[in-house]
């Protein structure tokens, strides 16, 4: 349903386009959503995308827009983009949004860019851009409401309405002390229902959730989660706060985290490059198909090792595929289940010894039920059960320790702070494709004594 | 950091539970959040379960604590708890969350709780029922904030502090005529700032985002990731009201949606099944792997098609494994991207063309590229122009094909509405395994004339 109205949209718009039907396409622009406008960008070209950017009035709207544009897309948009109403778009967005949006300029363009913005509005921007992009400090926004521990509900209720206007999501009020160090912490509705002349330090929550500055942002994520929160503070080395982190980023930094994790397992980089060039999306493939194009080099030596076996009995060849593949695909289960369970907290590090013996011990049953089919297949096609016995008992040992290594190397990896989504997909692989080959002819040469 | 947090709690309960010292495990317990003992609980036995579960004293501690456990946890306690003090804990939850829970026990169990519950409650969470589990009815709460149009600011602050006590997070005031049908809506915010006498129809914002209760999850959460909402309202087939879906449910729904994907392109089912049973895992692990066996066993049939080549040319088989493994993990390559961008609406089934054709490009100067590796490495083995080259060949094709039956089949899954996620793991690997081997010994064949 959202694909059909994004279709007619896009479809509507493209149609105006070619007409030149300007006054239309302004009615179109001026009801649709900032968020809604940026997919619609994807589909169209820089020359058309200034066109519509420049017959949006909202200034608020072309903040949105330009902040959940793709990289590429905004990249291409920014360089036609008048200075000044660009500037004017940045003062107007979070700060968080508009430090993400100059770190992905040009140094130069940047520069510019800053020096014409208002100081206080570009201050908190060059601050945000001084800390790691994954970190608390690279996400949080500088605009909150902090306020004494002596102040009352009333009067913090005109604060509201004169001076934090600007505030992005303000459901959480932070109380601080004299030299800017978190207290506590109130939410609005706790505002409107206490009686105006109590003091904030009287119905504050001392018990707050922070996190500093350089805590991961997948940490404070999860914290977010965990504790059904809708913003967490960020307080500086001097345990000053220095920011919030709200709930709409924690959603993206989700979002992004598994994205990442998805495509680290499949060897297809971090981000989503996909809408960018081929030639960017090959280099990027590449490494990890060679961690498989040398395991299976390996797996060529062996069996090139064995070649004088092989020429006796050639039709031994035939299993490699069927036991290959079973080690292969219990492996990526084992190691997928894996990697998630340690990403989402379900399984811990000091749990190594009991989940890698509970895959093994799955390894072992699946492979004794496909070893036992594979073997079947073999004494029906072959009728010796020397064969049918070797080709069942190697897809057993292959699948046994495809389970053992696919859940034991994230585990190890972890353990020594490699990153197990990235590491397990080629390691892992490449190794069962070595071992399943070696572990297959060394039970069909001994076995059957060729 | 958090998990040593973690570690340390586990480690000083289960001291404090074998030492019976219970005054200082009653401290540990009130200073904990429900979450936190959440986690702990799914390293404890059942009785250490309830001894804990019965030292707390907060009933909202003691819902947040259920509505975190995993499935399994939560019906092993569950069968132990006093009726009565269960009751209690579920009317204090968010209706969505007791219904959630109330669902998972066996209907007799479910029955005499539901009678228990005050009416007002029990109403609200068998309506809950009745909806579809991933649906909006199925995860939304029923206490939300609803003032008819001429209210004024002030009435709406009077009844913040009066009647809706209860509500979970009230930070947008819903706006409705006399038939409880969806006008608009206002933010906490608006209220204390707008003049005490303005009726909310003068400031409140008609163009809301609103589901209806049949909406797929999924589709929700993506409603509030997009538009940056705290909370959706939920309207019921005649446009009433029925509940909203909160963002703290969003960020959940994401976490089990990201999982889900996962755990379905790995062929381990959908839900996080490893704190279960080996039986269970085992079970659920076996479908997947069976497609793999069938691709195993056509691929073995087509070997065994060219056994007269093999035996005269044995040393042929050492390079099944780098041909299958190539084209296997650029398959997985393709598919992954296709499936994580289609489930983050990066691309559109509109654009199939477009990314299958990018695909193909991309597998096809990959292919190049590992063709004359491996090429270059079967010429320096037999020295044999004619091997080399169609060692080479096979790898560029096998890769290409792979890429382009990885990125082609999940994009048609999508279009005839089954699942990319769950299909492409099993159909694209068994395909890819089957065409490759059939590939090189069709090339091998003609080239090298035997």
């Amino acid at each position: 349903m959202k694909n059909d109205r994004s279709t007619i949209l896009l479809k509507s718009v493209k149609r105006l386009l070619r007409r030149d039907a300007i006054v239309h396409l302004r009615k179109i622009v001026y009801k649709t959503h900032g968020a809604d406008l940026s997919e619609l960008f994807r589909s169209l070209s820089i020359p058309q995308q200034h066109i519509v950017f420049n017959l949006i009035e909202d200034i608020e709207q072309k903040g949105i827009l330009l902040s959940q544009l793709d990289e590429n897309d905004f990249l291409g948009l920014s360089e036609g983009l008048e200075i000044d109403s660009f500037v004017e778009v940045l003062e107007c967005m979070p700060s968080d949004d508009a430090a993400d949006l100059i770190g992905r300029l040009p140094d130069g363009q940047a520069e510019i860019l800053l020096e014409k913005m208002k100081n206080e509005e570009s201050d908190e921007v060059e601050e945000l851009l001084n800390y790691e992009d994954d970190s608390a400090g690279g996400i949080m926004v500088t605009d909150f409401i902090a306020l004494k521990d002596d102040t009352t509900a009333k009067e913090a209720i005109i604060s509201l309405q004169k001076e934090h206007m600007d505030v992005e999501m303000p459901f959480y009020l932070y109380v601080v002390d004299e030299y800017g160090n978190l207290m506590g912490v109130c939410s609005l509705r706790q505002l409107v229902v206490v009686p105006p002349e109590t003091p904030l330090k009287e119905f504050m929550t001392t018990d707050v959730f922070s996190v500093t500055t350089d805590t991961d942002q997948e940490e404070v994520a999860k914290i977010v989660a965990r504790y059904d929160i809708l913003a967490v503070p960020v307080v500086d080395e001097t345990n000053k706060l220095a920011g919030i982190v709200t709930v709409d980023d924690v959603i993206d930094i989700f979002r992004q985290e598994a994205t990442e994790d998805i495509l680290k397992m499949a060897g297809v980089g971090e981000e989503f490059v996909e809408t960018q060039s081929v030639i960017k999306s090959t280099r990027i493939r590449l490494p990890w198909l060679f961690a498989s194009c040398i395991g299976g080099v390996v797996a060529f030596i062996i069996i090139d090792y064995f070649e004088a076996s092989l020429t006796k009995v050639a039709y031994l060849a035939a299993f490699i595929p069927v036991i290959m593949g079973m080690g292969g695909n219990i492996g990526t289960q084992s190691s997928t289940i894996v990697v998630r369970g340690l990403a989402t907290g379900r399984f811990n590090v000091r749990d190594i010894w009991s989940v890698v013996s509970k895959e093994f011990l799955i390894g072992f049953i699946l492979g004794l039920v496909y070893g036992t089919l594979i073997g079947t297949v073999a004494q029906f096609r072959y009728n010796t059960a020397a064969v049918a016995f070797s080709a069942g008992l190697a897809v057993l040992s292959s699948m046994s320790v495809a389970a053992l290594i696919g859940s034991l190397v994230p585990m190890l990896f972890v353990r020594i702070n490699i990153d197990p989504a990235v590491a397990t997909g080629p390691f892992v692989t490449s190794s069962i494709d070595i071992i399943s080959v070696f572990i297959y002819f060394s039970i069909v040469t001994k076995l059957l004594g060729i």
